[in-house]
Order: structure tokens, then C-alpha cells, then sequence
């Protein structure tokens, strides 16, 4: 199942605010509408959306009815900015749109129709790569996971996080495939709840034993020693190793943390940003006040009421027992062990 | 506004599963209905809960058809068991039950009729007391409050978890009377949405400022250093100074203590159950799945998806600030202090 995919000048996603009630898929011709579906969240998840962009301006490109080179790339650059204001917090977002707009340099390519198919190659590229690295993440995940463990999650970041396979359920993918009982708390994540809508949902579809569960609760599975491990994605690792991943994250890892349980967020080296040097520099996007007051267009508190919606908190790299990525598993001092890992990927 | 109220051999309450779509007042006159309604959580809230029971015994006498003592005192008995058994955690509930049968051994009750009168009395006092008490805890808890501050709760302990004016409610409420402004961060309290439907409503109707957030961004506000204070009810403080409250108050109150925020449960004596050592033994009650997959009668997640629901959690002591009663505040060592301040009850 792949959570978007590209289909002759036509990117086609699920969209994931309707499951699990329902299956549907969308397409689009236009980037404009790839970039509303991220910002309205159709697709969602760090490596899900850099794929997404990528995608997006590969029909930029492919749609633009540009005659030269430079009227090309000044279109894509369009759709480029566009997408990028789509949403601010993820890092995969920035990274894909680098990635494509440094393709558009290659003094190589002769011609429109060139540029236009190198940019659909790339973002293929990235799209296939995603993949395979999260199968690399789950391989080394899967290493620390014991026959029997109990791992918690939180959010999304399975296969509808990324293009397929997912980061943070990669490992336990991985570890059950290998014949590890493994069995999954999903804290539900609210205000979207990804967790009990699309977590749950994958976990089901693969057979993976799982116990759904209300945010709250997630601290008194941690305190009664029945969970083993804790597992979540992020949406921007920065350089000092904070983690900047879905609201409620931050209290999971700092009651992990109090109860001696390993916490550990999965991400590909796309998601890591070395620019930035510590978490609070993140820019948190504040989202719509409806996600709180309504589940499946239900008011739930009185009309009217005022709201607070941070769709993200960073958890600070104290917290952190280890990043896993596809390089490998960086530990503490993770400004020294993340800055190595990145490099291997430049290498 | 009353959350429970006696009328003549009527027991009226606010049905609050329905706030705040709807203002609905129910009535019984069985106190096997009062039992239902407390199971079925037309009324919680530990204090409240333990109102009810004794109201419920009060009907059980005047509705009981005895013509002796001793068959009053059989029937009330047989009413006691059946109300004892409707929530396991809340010590209110035990407490009420046993001092509503301490009266009965009266000797110097003569008669089926003083018999009953004197249960209604009784309940009639324990009711008023509890508004007495709750407004004590007001002037303490007020003190901790200083202008400006930022409050955040959790669950609702507020008039309708009492039967008036609220325990963590009430000191906002006073300091507010006294001319503090006061801000409030509220909860919303998954899976029964305990904070989005009856604190926002509770805070809105008296103009007290409020922002309603998911129970996953609590951490984020605590850690941008924008909540000065918590305050929570407990179901249960037991003799160490452990506090079982509403599933997710031990993140918080983690989380808290991380950030050097005081974090205070405010309860009646009625609440501390001295006869418990410590949290741990304190039956935490595991509630219906549907609470978790279902709201407002809407399907969350997957159809037939595995549900965990445990509807409380114990707060170790050492993340305790205070314990703010009717007779003041305890403080650590809290072993020592809840004693101290039970002793004066009982003097």
C-alpha cells in the first residue's frame, strides 16, 4: 500500500482524514491542490509530505506550459513556495523542496522536456528511497526489541506517515516479521487522532496484536511496568537531538524517562536538521480551534469556547535514549553522534 | 446551582453526561435509579458521588415499607450494598455510605419515622457540609494564588463534582471573587471529556477566563512556562499522600514537577482515605471501551479495535506540592501533615 504515488502527470494519495471509516482515494493534477492537501491534511507525517512536495513540484513542472529553461524553473520555483507554506514545523517538507530545486541546477539537462522528466525521476527517487530506508530503520529498530516486548507509540508514524513501511512502526514491523511477539499500545493522539484512526487501522490490517488506548492513560501503562519501550516518529530532529514531533509527545518521553523506559524517535536523516540548533527555535504551528471542539463534526465542549491548539511540542534531547535512523541508532551526546550519522549520508 | 439536591422524598440531580448540549435535571425516587446514576456517571465527582449515596440511602428509608427498626435497618443496609458497589476508586463514596450508618445505630432514635427522619437530616448535613467545606478550601487554595496567574486543571472537580462551588475550582473561583485575574487551562479530559464539557461550561458561565486544550498540549504550556499553578480533585489521597484522581493527572503532575510547578490537589478530608497506605492499593476502575472508540455516539477509530480504559491513575506523593483541605494545607512530609489535619475533623 503506498500512501502516495505518481501515475503519468497524476499524484495520487489516500486521504487519510477519512480513514478509518473510509477508503478513498484522491488525485491531482494541479500542485495547488497537493499543497491544500497537506495543509488540510490529506496526507500528514514528516517523510509523507516531503513526498508529497516532491510530487508536487514534479507537476508543476510537468503541467507548466513553459517554453524555456528559465520560464520552467521560475515556475517550479512558483510551486515551490507555495508548498512550502503549506506547513511550518516538518522538516522533510524544506528538505524535498531543497532536494527538487537543486535538480533544476543540473547545467546537464538540455531543454523543458529534460528538466521536466529529471524532476519526475527525482521525486521518484525520493518517493523510492523513503521506502527502503525505513526498512533499513526498521532493521536496526528491530534489534532492540525483545520476543514479548510492549512498545507505545504515539501519532502516526507508520506506513501513512511516509510513502510505505512507516519510521516508528518500521522497528516493530521488522521485529514481528522476524516472529517477535510484540504487542502495541496506541496512545489514540488527540486532537486528530492519528493514533486511533490510523495507527490502529495499519496495526489491524498487518495483525499486529494492539491495545488502543486515551492519551491520558499512556502514563499509567508506562508507571505499571507494562511497557517496555516507547517508539514515535518526529516531525523535525534538530542538531542538538531535540525532538520536535505531535503535541503530547513531550509528557510520553518525560514520563518514560521518570520510569526508566527507553524512548527512542525514528527518522530518516531527511527528518534531521542540522541548521537549526535547538528545538525551541522550531516554529510550532498553532492549528484550528475546530480540531479540538469537534470529533467527526461533533461539538464536544460549549459553543463558543476559547481554544489552544499547538499541533507539536519538542521534547528535549535529555529525553532522548536514541535516535534511529537509517545509518544506524545515535546515542547520547546526540549533537556529536546525530552530526556523524548525517555525514555518513553525505558520503 | 445545585448538583444534587433533596426534595421531599425526591432526589433530583443534573444529568451530566448531557452537559453542555443540554440542561437536563432527572429525578429518582428508587435509590437503586440513584445507583444506576452513579454508575452510569449521571453525576461524578468523588464529593458528589458521595451526596448521592447518601441521598440514595435517605430514599431508601422513606421508600422502604419496614414497620421495624430492625427491618429499616435491614433495608438500608441492602441499599448500602447496592450503592457501594456502583464505583470502585472514589472515597467519598465509602465515606458517605459508612457515616449514613453510623446514624442509624442511634439508640436514642425511637421509631421507623425518627429513623428516616434522621437519615434525611443526615444526608441533608453532609450535603450542606460539602459546600461549607469546598468554599474553605477557597480561602486556603486562594492564597496560592497570585495575580496574573496561569491555572491549569484537569478532569472537572468543580461545582458538579461536588455538590457545590467545586474543590480544584474553588480557590480559582475565590481568587477571582477576591479581584485576582486568573487565566485557566482546561483539560479536556479523554475519554469522557470531563474538562471540554463541564469545567469550560462551569468557567464559562461565570466569566472566568479559560483556554480549552487537548490533555496532549498540557506539557507544552507547562514547559513555555505558561502555567503557573496546578490544581486537581482527587477520587482518592490515601495515607502516604498518593493522589488517585482522573486517568492522566500522574503526566501532568510528572511533568510539573520536572518544571518546578507546584502541583496541589484540593480535597475534603472526606476524600483522604487514611485507612489505605499507599496508592498502589487502591482499585483502579477499567470503564467501557465504547468511552474510548466512541464519541458523542460517533466511531473514532476501527471497527472492533482492542480498547484498554482505565479511568484513574495514582500520583506518587513525592509529586505532590500540597494537599489543599477544609482545615488547611498539608505539606511533605504528607504522611505526617494529612494526619495532623484529619485529627482536626475528628476534634
Amino acid at each position: 500500500m503506498r500512501t502516495i504515488e505518481w501515475d503519468s502527470g497524476v499524484v495520487r494519495m489516500i486521504d487519510q482524514r477519512k480513514l478509518p471509516h473510509e477508503y478513498v482515494e484522491v488525485e491531482f493534477t494541479d500542485y495547488r491542490d497537493v499543497a491544500r492537501a497537506i495543509k488540510e491534511m490529506y496526507i500528514r507525517g514528516a517523510p509523507a509530505i516531503g513526498a508529497a512536495a516532491a510530487y508536487g513540484l514534479a507537476l508543476a513542472a510537468v503541467h507548466s506550459e513553459a517554453g524555456s529553461k528559465s520560464q520552467l524553473v521560475a515556475d517550479v520555483r512558483i510551486a515551490a513556495d507555495v508548498l512550502r507554506e503549506t506547513r511550518p514545523t516538518a522538516s522533510n517538507l524544506f528538505w524535498a523542496l531543497g532536494r527538487m530545486l537543486a535538480r533544476l541546477e543540473d547545467e546537464s539537462l538540455r531543454g523543458v522536456d529534460q528538466m521536466r522528466q529529471a524532476l519526475i525521476a527525482e521525486a521518484e527517487d525520493l518517493a523510492e528511497e523513503d521506502v527502503e530506508v525505513n526498512k533499513q530503520m526498521g532493521q536496526y529498530g528491530a534489534e532492540l526489541i525483545e520476543d514479548g516486548y510492549n512498545i507505545l507509540t504515539h501519532c502516526n508514524a507508520g506506513g501513512l506517515a511516509t510513502v510505505d513501511y512507516g519510521t516508528a512502526l518500521a522497528p516493530i514491523r521488522t521485529a514481528w516479521k522476524q516472529g517477535k511477539r510484540v504487542h502495541v499500545y496506541v496512545d489514540e493522539t488527540r486532537p486528530r487522532l492519528q493514533g486511533a484512526r490510523l495507527t490502529a487501522w495499519e496495526l489491524m490490517r498487518d495483525g499486529i496484536p494492539m491495545t488502543l488506548i486515551a492519551d491520558n492513560a499512556a502514563g499509567y501503562f508506562i508507571q505499571s511496568g507494562k511497557v517496555d519501550l516507547v517508539f514515535v516518529g518526529a516531525d523535525r530532529v534538530v542538531a542538538n537531538g531535540d525532538v520536535v514531533n505531535k503535541i503530547g509527545t513531550y509528557k510520553v518521553a518525560v514520563v518514560a524517562g521518570e520510569n526508566g523506559i527507553p524512548f527512542y524517535a525514528v527518522v530518516p536523516t531527511s527528518t534531521i536538521d542540522l541548521s537549526v540548533e535547538s528545538g525551541d527555535q522550531v516554529p510550532i504551528e498553532e492549528r484550528d480551534a475546530e480540531e479540538v471542539t469537534h470529533v467527526r463534526g461533533q461539538l464536544i465542549g460549549p459553543e463558543g469556547v476559547r481554544v489552544a491548539n499547538p499541533a507539536f511540542d519538542v521534547t528535549p534531547h535529555r529525553y532522548v535514549t536514541g535516535i534511529i535512523t537509517e545509518h544506524g541508532i545515535a546515542y547520547p551526546p546526540l549533537a556529536k553522534s546525530l552530526r556523524a550519522l548525517c555525514a555518513t549520508k553525505k558520503g
